[in-house]
């Protein structure tokens, strides 16, 4: 993409009403806009990184064999009272009311929903398991919403729901997930830990969350410090093996790590002094098992095998990607910028163009801009007419993790410059060995 | 992906709600799920479908330079108070209280929304043409909805908005998605012709419907006959060629082709008789310019090269993604279900394992799916124990462009039969050269 065709609208001054660094940045490198209290619109940079997110989230649902499929985002209130959690929800709930007087919601969660769509179609058995997920807009009328996207009213939720025959089968799908999550999150570059929550309005007995560490985090968090050295599962792990993938749990779950409100001192304090960990995190995943909690009310039974009518088992999984942008650059940003993982950088290379008329520097541009983009590069290309300063100061903002620098200079010597953001080295390079170098 | 694995809830019977053969074909193949009146679930095999359109309308509208963001769905009242349109919108506007009493209201359409992005961000005509676009869940209390996700309540709109300097700029930025609108119905197998429409409540004054003929089409629309042999434009068009895309506009636009609503039967009855085309069309796409109808109430100016503010000429262009789906079923369909064109097809190969539990058909299927997959194709694979019968109805209803039928007998030889779904043809074929003819 060249620049000068984007629409980036980069904000020079910090904006006052933003009171923590992922809005502040995300504001300032043109990412989302506010359009009410609480609702953003993602602005074209904003929607690159929330969709490369959504991405990896989704091959990760998809390899543990969770099924996309796409819900509404208005629900009717009558599907809320079978489960009973109409009047329970109180005001975070948007009710609606339309224009033959009906009683509607813009869902915040989708529980009730994809029971009941189970309930209408699967009979036996032999359709379990079952994984049903959606990627899509939720709305909770927070009575303060605050923070940008990290705590909005309209947002983006994965939310996935499982269907099994029995106790055991959702605790061997709980773990599939478990294990999804703990790669979804380090693909972005996260290091998460699983911590035992509690369930909330949810409901449940078996529920985790994912949580990283970050100063500015709202949760206290206590755990061991080995946590921060564990390798995910590996991309072939095999989701069809009980037994492994309760094993993966197991070592997971086995050192000490809880959030305040299930914090215990003496099992804290039982850690190598060495190895404790007390900080502050942001939760990006939540997973519960609850049994029957909604198949019960919504009468979701199967035949099983024995000929006997069983009531569904159920679990379910979210991940909030909208708020996990959020989330991402407060774990990872310094006083110039976001620096985004490459996984999910919006482009993952930039080039700048420090003078832009010279027909040399405008033709090395150019031939780079094609050779990466032909490699499978996402190219930003700053072909503005702004000064080298500024260009620097908004490849930084904006976080590009590679950033080739273009002048007359280095190049009447056949070089340019390639930037690391992330720790801002820089090496003369001839343009011909950087896809090589991007590469390796 | 194998069936026995997938959530494809197929239904036997023929759905008595349904009033089209589209919106009983959706039921019966399990793509969609209606939640309330109006309001559907996109079951696992109709998102796939959808996210085909949407992908191939993505893929043309950024060729064109026109740059995808996202608005929310949740607008404010106050919003559309300032272009006058929050009275005028009446019942179908889905109004909406928040928990503080603000007026909010569920997004019919986005002009004032993203007029007011611009609005703030845009200061001059350097940043001049601009082309923003999202695809968004809309909603429009309609009245009656009906015949499924053609005529729904909550559904899926692509809308492009245009900005620019002047008047000539907007006619080039409205050829652009014009010539962009050509390019996509066509990539989908659809013949769309373009007719002079009316600009009902979105206002301006030139304004084009793109219309497929079907039978089942809610318009009756009159036109040249040539249109159906018209090729779109090649790929590699050049979007910066003002003249260039208007000669491709004039030649699209020279032919008579108009709805009930413009018809002139003096220019239609000039043409030569054999090409006088009397049809029903369903419209699949709308295109504006209308000036400074919003920017004008909204103070949304720029500073001209002349050092003078001018205020911006928009247009807006819209496609409904959800609605294409069943447009494209109406189009193309026959007594055994439907008939994806390739682009679309949700998978473009079935693998029919006609005797399960037979292991010189499981291992030739095994091989062959891991074959085609590997490939590219997206493959559905049969492996559940539904006799031969049930599997062939099954994949001629959903409409699997290839179908790969393994049965001992012909595998006894080393063949398998391919069948072509839209026209039934088969043929015996070696496994091995099964990619290199679809390839073909």
């Amino acid at each position: 993409m060249r620049l000068s065709r984007y629409f980036l609208p980069i904000l020079r001054e910090v904006p006052k009403e933003a009171e923590i660094v992922s809005h502040r940045l995300m504001l300032r490198a043109g990412m989302i806009r506010q359009e009410s209290a609480g609702i953003y619109a993602w602005l074209p940079f904003g929607l690159r990184v929330l969709n490369k997110v959504c991405n990896i989230i989704r091959e990760e649902q998809n390899r543990a064999g969770a099924i996309e499929m796409l819900m509404p985002t208005i629900q009717s209130a009558d599907l809320w009272r079978e489960s009973g959690r109409y009047d329970d929800y109180g005001k975070e709930m948007l009710r609606i009311r339309d224009r033959h007087d009906r009683e509607m919601l813009f869902g915040p969660t989708n529980e009730e929903m994809i029971t009941e769509i189970v309930r209408a179609y699967v009979k036996s058995y032999k359709a379990l398991p079952l994984n049903l997920y959606h990627i899509q807009w939720k709305f909770r009328d927070e009575v303060r919403p605050r923070f940008g996207v990290y705590r909005s009213r309209e947002f983006l939720m994965k939310d996935a729901y499982s269907f099994d025959l029995d106790a055991a089968g959702a605790r061997h799908s709980y773990n599939k997930m478990f294990v999804a999550y703990l790669r979804t999150f380090a693909r972005m570059g996260l290091k998460a830990i699983p911590m035992v929550a509690d369930t909330g309005p949810i409901g449940g007995n078996l529920s985790h969350e994912f949580i990283i560490l970050a100063s500015t985090g709202e949760s206290e968090v206590f755990c061991h410090g080995d946590y921060l050295d564990m390798a995910p599962p590996p991309a072939d792990v095999n989701f069809d093996d009980p037994a492994g993938l309760q094993s993966v749990f197991d070592r997971w779950t086995q050192l000490y790590a809880a959030t305040s409100e299930k914090h215990d001192t003496a099992a804290f304090d039982a850690i190598p002094e060495d190895r404790r960990l007390a900080a502050r995190g942001i939760e990006v995943g939540h997973i519960f098992y609850f049994g029957t909690k909604y198949s019960e009310p919504f009468g979701a039974k199967v035949l099983g095998p024995d000929g006997k009518e069983h009531t569904i088992h159920m679990g379910s999984y979210g991940i909030g990607p909208s708020r996990l942008v959020a989330a991402m650059i407060e774990a990872s940003h310094d006083e110039n910028g976001i620096i985004w993982p490459d996984a999910v950088a919006p482009f993952q290379v930039g080039i700048l163009n420090l003078k832009v008329g010279d027909s040399a520097t405008e033709a090395a541009c150019g031939a780079l801009y094609a050779e990466l983009t032909a490699a499978g590069y996402d190219v930003l290309y700053d072909d503005t007419e702004e000064r080298a300063g500024a260009k620097f100061a908004t490849a930084d903002l904006i976080g590009l993790p590679w950033q080739i620098l273009v002048g007359p200079k280095s190049l009447a010597e056949g070089k340019v410059e390639l930037k690391r953001r992330v720790d801002g080295s820089r090496e003369l390079i001839a343009p011909s060995d950087i896809v090589e170098r991007l590469k390796a």
